[in-house]
């Protein structure tokens, strides 16, 4: 990759007809792939859908649910005449399974991902495609579930998509995700990567991560406090839980692969909260209250702004 | 105080007819004790509802909202003639309003409190109030609103009450306010005071911190990132700025006076957070799978419970 590859992103029409596309291929059904499969089928976006798993449980269950038309566990095999392909597995998976579905691609066929990472899966797939016609994408929607059985309609309603494509992609494909995306009811915006990368360690990766270690944190005091933690879960806690229900391996490859931007919030975060700590040990009754009350005027300028925000889950 | 008064605290019937008081007073109308006020006058529970509070504007909206029949600055005539008081203030403000209200007390009144700390609201009234029929509780229930305006029914409809009496208290009065409780849709269970502020520190008041600094943290490099963090605000994150809406003085008042317990649980949590950020750093992908399939592990405990938690008089 040039550096010339990270320049201006570009422009997207704000409106523009649902796309067609002849045979879409899913490598990787999850939650994302399959809802957006479910979504193009009831839509009409996909003459014929094609899945690829690695595991045969999977393949089953998205054959069962008619999530596809088609299932198997080769990569190449599945894209073999696709116009359009749509990554979906962990971050850290996307360089093999790039890799793996290569030689089947059509020279023209639109590929797309949907990881919650977007610097990292640029780097993994470059080798294996034709960057031109890649349109990386972070639908920003999810649930506490996953695989095939979690798939449900509608997941993407009224939810960011984010697109980072390289300076050099196509227009005209980075057009056709945008329409597949706005199709599904997604709100589309571009980004450059890294940016989105910084943005994403910041409103969702780092919460993720201080929800897990605030579930595990109050898992070991359960035993010494005679099992009454966890059952008193109030308020913030029971967020917390919902949070911290999510896919350990997604996650996991969210935090490896977003290392340098998850560890410049984090050691931020941890920063900030040495000082409520020592203001606390203190008892500085007004660094506290300055602090809450700065947290409830930020809380009120994002609560006001329209839509509000998307579900808990969401990567 | 003395050691026999944090024993084993007194049995409290699972069931019993709804209580029924000549004259309730709230001293403090917000959140909790306006939407007390509200179900008291609903359910029948008392004849007569006064309310005090400091503010003029308070007492008018009390009234103008009908949760009091009277209203009044002065605590101690607020208070006279009542057979219940409750004290519905920030934690370190109960003292002083304990103190107010005295002179004005009938020597057979029932006394409660709501405040979200336990041992320490005991340590400040006790100078003031006969200790056997004082009643210190819990209702583990809220909103991110605050004021008399913020009052609604049925706030407390199968949520947790936890009461601590000391050992010595009156077990009529004790059994007379968990009726109280019952009456107005609530779980009601009895704890020592020193165990009800640790499992509360590790179940809300550390997530409440750990909100509290997300969302400050999050605004700090809202302006680097060209106003784009908080627009995206995913999943987890609008949890956090929720729970962030809360009351600053109130949740200030939280952590003063629960200082040991938040201290130790906020201790754990940072020590936890310092091996997830090393972890990240040295590229520990077994080590964070495994941390964030134990937080689920811990969650599915959680939510399997029916309804979320158990039955009131589960052991």
């Amino acid at each position: 990759m040039n550096d010339a590859a990270f320049g201006p992103v570009p422009a997207v029409r704000a409106e523009g007809a649902a796309p067609v596309f002849e045979r879409a291929a899913f490598v990787g059904i999850g939650l994302i792939n399959g809802s957006l499969a479910r979504d193009a089928r009831r839509l009409g976006l996909a003459r014929r859908l094609v899945g690829s798993a690695r595991r045969r449980e999977t393949l089953d269950q998205a054959l069962a649910l008619g999530l596809v038309d088609e299932a198997t566990p080769d990569a190449a095999e599945a894209v073999r005449g696709a116009d359009l392909v749509v990554l979906g597995v962990p971050v850290g998976a996307c360089g093999e399974a790039a890799r793996a579905m290569a030689p089947g691609l059509r020279p023209d066929a639109i590929v797309t991902d949907v990881g919650s990472v977007k610097a990292r899966v640029l780097d993994l797939v470059s080798p294996h495609l034709d960057m031109r016609r890649f349109v990386p994408g972070h639908p920003v929607a999810g649930a506490e579930t996953s695989g095939p059985v979690a798939a449900v309609e509608h997941l993407f309603r009224d939810r960011w998509c984010i697109l980072t494509p390289r300076a050099d992609a196509d227009a005209a494909a980075v057009e056709r995700v945008a329409a597949l995306w706005r199709a599904v009811g997604s709100k589309v915006e571009l980004m450059d990567a890294a940016q989105h990368d910084k943005v994403l360690a910041a409103v969702s990766h780092l919460p993720h991560l201080l929800a897990f270690n605030a579930v595990n944190t109050a898992g070991e005091v359960e035993h010494a406090m005679r099992g009454e933690v966890l059952k008193y879960a109030a308020g913030g806690f029971r967020d917390f839980t919902r949070i911290a229900g999510a896919d350990p391996a997604m996650w996991r490859d969210v935090f490896l692969h977003n290392k340098a931007a998850v560890l410049e919030m984090t050691g931020r975060y941890a920063e900030n909260l040495a000082a409520l700590q020592r203001a606390i040990r203190r008892g500085e009754a007004d660094a506290l209250y300055e602090r809450f009350a700065s947290a409830r005027a930020i809380r009120r300028g994002e609560a006001a702004r329209p839509g509000g925000a998307p579900a808990p889950g969401t990567p």
